[in-house]
Parts: structure tokens; sequence; C-alpha cells
């Protein structure tokens, strides 16, 4: 009897063993140009290997593999829609945004990828940056419950919220401060089974150190901004959310050179570029 | 000589006549579903005349037609963006909106069309009917000036920016005041061919006028709407632009019927549906 209560307790633990998910090693995904054709694939080492069916689909790794340095990286995703949380970090913004996450639309034009320009426009007079942790959504959803947000996020990459503040302080709206062409580097990578709440994230202004906080200092997480994005619009696979910015900023110059570094992502590199009609 | 004169004259009147744009005569076009497929199609009488190569194509007219009783009309367009401009006629903002178009964001997921309901959120208290003339865009464009505006539309519909006044008011940005799921229907067909700054526009709340004024009221026209974003955006065929709403607005409740009339295109209509989570 002692025996098959033993038994009894080792299945039991056996079947529970088996009913947690597996323990997520990160993987890395880029988006890329190769040979003049776009792909996306798996990074691993110093080398991405193709696949096919889409980030969002299989993901059937291929047996084509390249080195990384002999690709160009894209933005990882291109994003349908994409949304940002402004005032999300007390750091940044006292208190004003502690109330609800305040979403705000970026164009999707926005959105360019490592080491593409960040457009300095002509009639720009205050261009700041604004380094964030990125989260991509991998499946669709409305009316997202808190303790089910995190399942609807594919990943996270690094960010710029590229902002121009005397637009952002004259117009009704925020649609070309943060909006404007090339004002959302996203990238280098898309990386699945990291926690978005304990990232390390770090912007260098030509190298110097100008922001630098853990995603755990955002006032409302991940989960939280999915949930009520989803009360009011549909989120679907590659939409994209900024998850807002900490501490302070500073306006950049053309020829200025920005890092946004997030734990575990790597570098998103953009220089300031003067933007000629 | 005076016949060799006389010649002369003649050629060169047909020349500069021969050079003369086609008068052209309004077509309208719709996007349909019949037998469970979603097809675009050319409107003719009663009838829908299937065409194939997309709006932005070729639109070479095929065989296939169908009664217009027999289709369910959908959006005209499926927009990758959708701009709107606000405080855009004296009648509904006064001169506040005067000094420059005031564009902002609407969700893709907004857009729906004729007869689809427009949400009334659980949690919303002032939901306001908008009716709009919305442009289609057909040409994409950056830095377009405004004299080549007008060669970038593809042509207009009607459209209702739905929107919620509490949150408009409370919110930092009108992400979801004005973006929320099914709150840009638009439709019944996109017309090509019409003047953009000529058409009587109407909204009718349960069959009463509640707005009526030409677009000719618009603080700022077509094409100076057109120029001013693509300073700053990248302009795609099928993005739209809801072009501002004359006069007042009043509050709906669910089971109101809005009907948005743009002379030329026909009539909008859409009935508030209490939403459910």
């Amino acid at each position: 009897m002692i025996r098959g209560l033993v038994l009894g307790v080792l299945a039991a633990l056996i079947a529970s063993v088996a009913a947690l998910p597996a323990i997520a090693e990160p993987v890395t995904y880029a988006r890329f140009v190769v040979d003049g054709e776009t792909k996306v694939g798996e990074v691993r080492g110093d080398r991405v290997l193709e696949i096919k069916g889409g980030l969002f689909g299989a993901r059937e790794i291929s047996d084509r593999t390249h080195k990384l340095a002999d690709v160009t990286l894209l933005a990882p995703v291109v994003p349908g829609k994409v949304f940002a949380a402004g005032l999300n970090y007390r750091s940044h913004a006292g208190m004003s945004g502690a109330g609800k996450p305040e979403i705000f639309y970026k164009s999707p034009t926005s959105v360019t990828g490592p080491d593409a320009p960040i457009p300095y426009p002509e009639d720009a007079s205050s261009l700041h940056y604004e380094g964030e942790m990125v989260v991509v959504i991998g499946k669709a959803g409305k009316f997202i419950a808190e303790a089910d947000a995190l399942d609807h996020v594919f990943g996270v990459t690094a960010g710029n919220d590229v902002s121009e503040r005397s637009w952002q302080g004259s117009d009704l709206q925020w649609w070309r401060a943060k909006g404007a062409d090339g004002f959302g580097p996203i990238g280098p990578y898309v990386v699945r089974g990291l926690d978005p709440g304990k990232l390390m994230l770090e912007t260098r202004l030509n190298g110097e150190t100008v922001q630098r906080e853990e995603t755990s200092g955002m006032l409302h997480d991940t989960a939280a901004i999915i949930s009520h994005i989803s009360r009011h619009v549909t989120l679907s696979p590659g939409d994209v959310i900024f998850t807002g910015t900490p501490g302070s900023t500073r306006s950049m110059r053309p020829g200025d050179v920005v890092e946004v570094e997030l734990q575990g992502v790597g570098v998103l590199t953009n220089t300031v570029t003067r933007e000629r009609p």
C-alpha cells in the first residue's frame, strides 16, 4: 500500500511537471535583405537561419543560412498598427500618467529599422530621442484580460519614439510630432521568451548614456497596456506597442548617433540625417 | 495664303482640344461580398460589374455582373492608414483650425462599411456622429505640392467620424475617442471624377437632418490637406482622409440610425448598437 502511495505521488509529480510550460530559452528573430530578397530568420550566434511561413505562422527553419555580417537588417516586423504609451515612467512624467495607460498612434510609415536614418525635417526645431521597449503582438485579440495578455505577445524589441517637441506642443494631436516618416525605428531583433517587465533599457547619444532604467519602472506594465488597448481596438499579429520612455530627453542635431539598447535584444543604432524634400 | 492660315488655325484648335483632359463622367466603385467572396466592381444603374486587378490597378472590367440587390456592400476600400482633419469647418470650430490643417489618426480597425453597426462601448457615455466627406488616395506620394494634390485622389466617399466626447476630453490623445473599432464607417461607394470642393454633405439622425453644408465650407480644402499630410507622412493608395465635420453634433443612443449623404456618392447608413464584450 505504501508502495502504491509512493507510485501515485510520483505519477502526480510527473504529470504536474509535464503540465508546466517548457522553460523558454529566448529565441532571436530577424528580418533582413540578402541577394535583393527580404526574408525572416532565426539568429544563432553569428548566423541567421531562414524560416518559412512567416514570423507569425509555422516558423519552419529551412536549411538556408547566412552570416549575419552578410545580410542587411530591417525592422524585425512590418506593423499594421503602431501604438505607443505616453507618460509611462514616473522618472519621465511623474505620476501624471498613473490613472490609466495613455495611448496614441504612430504612423506605420514612421517605422524603420537598424541603421536607418532618423530624418531631421526641414521645419523641425526640437527633435528628441525617446528610447523604449517595443512589444510585438503575435496573436490577435479584443477584450483581452490582463491575465491572458502576455499570451498575445510575440516578443520584444528596442525602439526610438522620435518626437518633435515644437509640433507636439503646437498641433492639436501628435500625428506628425511622433508619427512622421522615420520617427519610429525598431530593432535590431525581436526576441521571444524574455520577461518584458525585467529588462534594462539604455539610450546613448553620441556614446554618452542619457537614459537608463529597467522596464520594471513602467507605471502600466505590458499586460495592462495590452488589455487597455484591446478594450477598444482589435490587436493583430505584427502590431507593435512602444511602451514609453524613462527619464529625460534632449534634442538631437543632424549627425548625432542614437543607440537604444534593450537587455537581451541588442543595440538599435540610428543617425539623425537632414531630410531634403 | 489665307487658306494656309485658316488651316493652320484649325490645326492648332484641334491640337488644343485633343490636349484637354477628357471630361470625366463620374464612375462609381463598390467593394462587396457575393457567394462568400469579396470583390470590387464598377456600379452601373442597379448592377455591379466585377473588375480585375484591384481598384488601384488595371481596373479591367470582367463579364461577371451582379444585381446590386444581391450583393453585400463593404467599406469601398481597406485603408492602410486613416487620417482625419479636425476643426475644418468654421460652422463646427469657428476659426480655431484656420492656421493649418489639424490632422489625427483613426485606427484602420475603426473602418467599417454601409449598414455595419456603430458600436456603443460599455463604458461610453457621449457618443457623437460626425458626417464627413472622405477622400480616398489613389497614388502614392511624399512632399506633394498643392497644385498636384488632386492627382493623388482616387475618389471620394461618405464617412462618419464617430467620436466619444468624454474620452476625447479626458484622454491625452484621441486614440479611442475617435479610433475605437467601428468608429469610422465609410461608403456606400467610392466615386471618381467628382469635384471634392463642391459636394453637399448632409447627416440625418433618425431621419432628421442634423448637419448640412457644402464641402466648399472647409477651411482647408482637399489639396491643402493632402499637401500638408504628405510633408510628413507618405501617402499610399487606399489610405483615406476624413476631411472634417460641419456644424454641430449630438449624442447618439443604441438603436439610433445615422445617415451620412454625400452628393454624387449616396447614403451611408449605420445603426448604433450596444457593444458586448
